[in-house]
């Protein structure tokens, strides 16, 4: 096996999503599982000349004391998610990743993810400070390495919501902000995103936290010569969502209300138990139905840690709607997944896509991968199998 | 108002899809009712020169006695499923249809569709007779009220299932079984298809029964210079498969198996509970998944009649699937819609939509209409929204 | 038919509960209804001398203008909940009774209900003069129609909490602080308790709110020779969960999360949309899962307000129980039912169960009505099924 | 611990509930698990004189060829319903029990299951001949053993249905046609029975096989002062109905139709995948309805095997009723267990009922046992918590 020459940089990286990307990566280099549940894997992408697993190297940051294997170990004990055997036949390379996970920063998080944060993790470090220290640890994994590409990917809590219309539209100007401590509006995930592009790195955000989506970031994306693309994973209830509305906008089924219920007890629950970055993720899940429908019904989003649920996050939605001559129908759904696994094969599919748009000299927004997200930053179009053409048709450009 | 020029010849004219087809015609006549469910209506379909509502006439066949408004409310006093007050609107409309519905033919319908025939309807009719009668009833209904076009449409009950290995692909040979009576395999649904289209009128089977589906009646409506489209209205359960099998294949998360469960009480349910009838339904409603997914999960697919239900089909699909790392997770999703008026507004859509490419100049099967059918005709694409960019694709061909 | 002997006194006469309650009693005095929901209906109690339907006159307090007959049609016309038809059999009966119902009080029901009151009811009315007041109304009710007894029951909104730990104990103490406004804790709900009980009449409290709980009126009501019972009808999800938790708790099936998500739409809705008359409801909904199972599972119970169903209460329970080998295990349910249509045959049972124990001689807490209730004042039973058998019990003791 | 002195003697003992029932047995001795399941280690039951775990040594009969502890680990890699750990902790009991199990028989068996069976079971084995061999297997268990007292528990496959009627009512009789191998109707199930009762050992059915229901095998239980109860063990969807039926009656809600759907993948589901061993199943499942109920509605009740879901069985039921005024109501549940952890559990705890009842000196039916079964001998009443009511007062009268 050749050398590794692409590094995933996780924020975020002994959190269920990262563990399980981790693990899922370490498996597949050691072709323990099957693709299932990798985008980049289907036929539609045969043709594709992407990395091979082995060339990537994972490190990250995270504020959390733990261990990654026992993170992983607990998907499996407490969860029921993941195969403890398969665990325990890669658990010497999460050891090896743990070595290459660096102290996060806790900037604007919120008081709910402050209070996880180890001893490390500096608490009152101003944004310019915090920024230097996040690219100097890039730096030094990407040379130590010899890394050719870094692929920043954020996978860490749901921060609080920050009113963008608050920030400056230019990057000289948001600049400014960073020296000013008490004017930087700017949560961790934004400086994470700055340390990343001011480096020439990707930035990948997986959250609906903040990330790269100010204007003044995307700009300093394309003055860099570096890509990024976000926002939120769309992985259950509203990937669930961007196909059934659709079917109802299609049909002219109107409708009057859509109630979704998400239960959950892992960690992702546990700080969106915070009515602050709640927030954040309702309004994510919710904008969408609007924009493909075409009107506003009523709707209705609740997320609430339930412990017992672990990593299975299941969601009831209630759909109620009118049919032909006024009569009111319904569609109800139950979806029973384990958040985890969900995301993490998508994270490697981003890594996978985003490495090869910069091969192929892509710069700024990577608007092709909006059938990943919830809310793609720069692409109005909501539809999955419409954002998933998108993707079909960059793949053919590629290939041609 | 202008006077009807166009004419809607349903077959199975007083069964639940008929009448409430019917009732929602006159209904939207009068501008008694929003235009919900209506795909013509949509916004995407707004610059393309249907006709008027009142430029429509019914009349039908039918092999029950019965009487229309009668149909019509138990619909409303049985199933619950339409407003009583509407149908006392459009009571009067309703009887003067009635005056034009015909003895349709039960030949080859199955032992359970033939019990509920009326004693007049010929019951031991050679095929070539059934065919000229069914025709002359057109014929006149077209004269008589001075109808520049007749599109007829199959809503009637589910038939046993035809081998269409055993029939001969050229028409000047299966035309000839017609004067074989021991050798005419075709059901009602051929017979009646085959009087449309030799009489230059369009032909749309709205229900799985054969109808136009063998190539030699295709061969017969091109050279006719008729055209038609097919079969089974996807009006619920196998709605939802094409729209979630596309978001599982896209997602590469597998699928292990898939079981729905149809239950409801009205007419339809009563013939379905015949194992050869129901045979036929079953087929239809099944093979889009192993099309869509690109290979064959273990699938299960029951109706059953449930009397208590009514025109209120309800269907309990459990999908089990397989995600990242190989573990199984689960979607479940019950579906509570009205049969009849899930169906009814596809057939006036398919009426208007028939009509246009009449006024256009097109011939032969119309391909563009796949979104609206379990198994369309000619069309091996599945995925709903794909489906339906063709019909998108289509309006703006007509609009330019 | 003889002439009425009793008062069926309802407060929040032109709620959905009261006209549904109206309705179905006029519909059995004429015998246009099967007796369908009517627990004193049950062959179990085919040997108790209860009084015939004709034999109740229905009167009432309300706070909104509003004709009786509207809201009942607005249950058929915008809840699709009662057949139209069978409200207008009844309409006459209906606006007779509106001629007896009278203002009402809204002394501490809170703002959200407060809002909804007519100028006829008075705003800053003393508690003292405003139970004088209600007690005339009921009063002029028996003297004018000869009636030998009055039967309070309480359906009116949901009030905001009271903490009962800051009510004297004692009917003299608590009777004082009548005359103190500003002292006064105690809502509308117990005014009118107060009121009834010093007539003599029996009070039934069908709601959560404060009622006649409070230790003081308890005591008021022996003191009278009255009677009393409650709290808050036990109709949909509750019901259920006093089935199922028995369940459980029998089989040593571990509870380890119960979560209850309730959607409708009616007035009731609305009201608890107010985080303060939730609070009320959502306690007396969640409470007896402990007192079942012995510990203490994790709970969610939400009640939201989804204007589009209506009288139809949705209620999705997700109900994550260890089984054998600690094992996690699932059980989730879907009730789709009126509300209204749920309450209203219990009113009428509980009416006929309370007069005849009246006739019985029977005084203060009616505590073999539990069944009925959410939260059965003096009962620590919370198994249905054990409650009923009390209900049967009591039924034996008066039979023989 | 003290020497094992009775003995648990499973038929069809390396099936999925007997290698649980093992399982769970060997971590209750070693103190691994909790009692959670366990009706027997409810405090209602706390006063008991029960038998430890330890006094119990397993045996067994068994048609098919595999290894106890193999098939345990299905269950967990297969199905995920154990941990797989466990069962690495109590291997070598298992192992140990695999020694002490031997060839069953397969008479009127039917051909699903005959075609399981090992060349080690004889295929042509006249009855009387297969019940002495039966008889010496476990007399012999006992005799080496040192054992006071044997439990015979039926958990094999389903059978098919045998009719009653054809059956003579006297024992003298019946044991004639076992000389008679053409006229001898007796399954397996009621071979072991007689086995079992002729040495004095107690005899339970936990299947829906007829086992020991026939009036002559009760007749051979008293006269050999041995005791039996049976049949069809009450662990999921018919659990279900007997508590939710009981409430539909008690507030005399109407059911119109009550439809079952169960799926499942072992290898129950597999032989009940044979319409006639099904047959059995699904009589046994539908019949309490009725009786609870007092009428009969429309019900339909189906076992489908799909393979993925392995021992998960899921259950969805759509309980259709009419409440007040008609109008027509729904509950849906649905239901994911682990159905040979379900039953293991009660197969303990009916060892443990039965042998206190032996030590009582109790012989012929255990009446009091009836919550445990779907179809209990001689037992009408169907509420669960009445039947459970039933083995509250045995305790008691234990107790006392």
């Amino acid at each position: 096996m050749a050398r590794p020459n692409t590094g995933i940089w996780l924020i975020g990286a002994r959190g269920g999503v990262a563990a399980t990307t981790i693990v899922g990566l370490a498996a597949l280099k050691k072709d323990l599982i099957a693709p299932t549940g990798l985008v980049s894997a289907l036929p539609q992408f045969a043709g594709l000349p992407f990395a091979a697993w082995g060339d990537f190297l994972v490190g990250g940051h995270e504020i959390r004391e733990a261990r990654l294997s026992g993170e992983a170990m607990g998907l499996a004990t407490e969860s029921r998610a993941i195969d403890a055997g398969l665990i325990v036949q890669v658990e010497a390379e999460l050891d090896e990743i743990d070595q290459r996970i660096r102290p996060g920063t806790v900037h604007k998080v919120g008081p709910t993810i402050a209070a996880m944060a180890s001893t490390r993790v500096p608490s009152e470090e101003p944004p310019r400070e915090a920024i230097a220290r996040l690219k100097n640890d890039v730096s030094r994994f990407a040379e130590s390495h010899a890394l050719e590409h870094v692929i920043v990917v954020n996978v860490a809590s749901t921060e609080p919501p920050v009113d963008p219309s608050r920030l400056p539209p230019a990057w000289t100007e948001l600049k400014r902000t960073l020296d000013r401590p008490d004017d930087c509006l700017l949560p961790a995930s934004s400086l994470y995103a700055i340390a990343a592009l001011e480096l020439g790195c990707s930035y990948i955000n997986f959250t609906p936290s903040l990330g790269s989506s100010p204007a003044a970031i995307d700009e300093l994306a394309r003055t860099c010569g570096a890509r990024h693309m976000g926002c939120d994973g769309k992985t259950g209830e509203t990937l669930m969502k961007s196909v059934l509305a659709p079917m109802f906008q299609h049909r002219n089924l109107r409708v009057m209300s859509w109630v979704g219920h998400n239960i959950f007890g892992n960690m992702d629950g546990r700080v969106l138990n915070d009515p602050a970055n709640k927030q954040t993720k309702v309004a994510s899940k919710d904008h969408l139905l609007a924009e493909i429908l075409g009107y506003r019904p009523q709707t209705l989003v609740s997320i609430e840690y339930i412990e017992s649920l672990g990593d299975w996050k299941t969601a009831w939605d209630h759909i109620h709607f009118t049919g032909f001559l006024g009569t009111p129908m319904t569609l109800q759904f139950i979806w029973q997944g384990c958040d985890s696994l969900l995301a993490a094969p998508l994270v490697l599919d981003l890594v996978r896509f985003t490495d090869l748009a910069r091969r192929r000299g892509e710069t700024g927004l990577l608007r092709f991968l909006a059938s990943f997200f919830k809310s793609p930053y720069g692409v109005s179009e909501h539809s999955f199998v419409r954002q998933f053409q998108a993707l079909e048709s960059w793949a053919e450009r590629v290939e041609s």
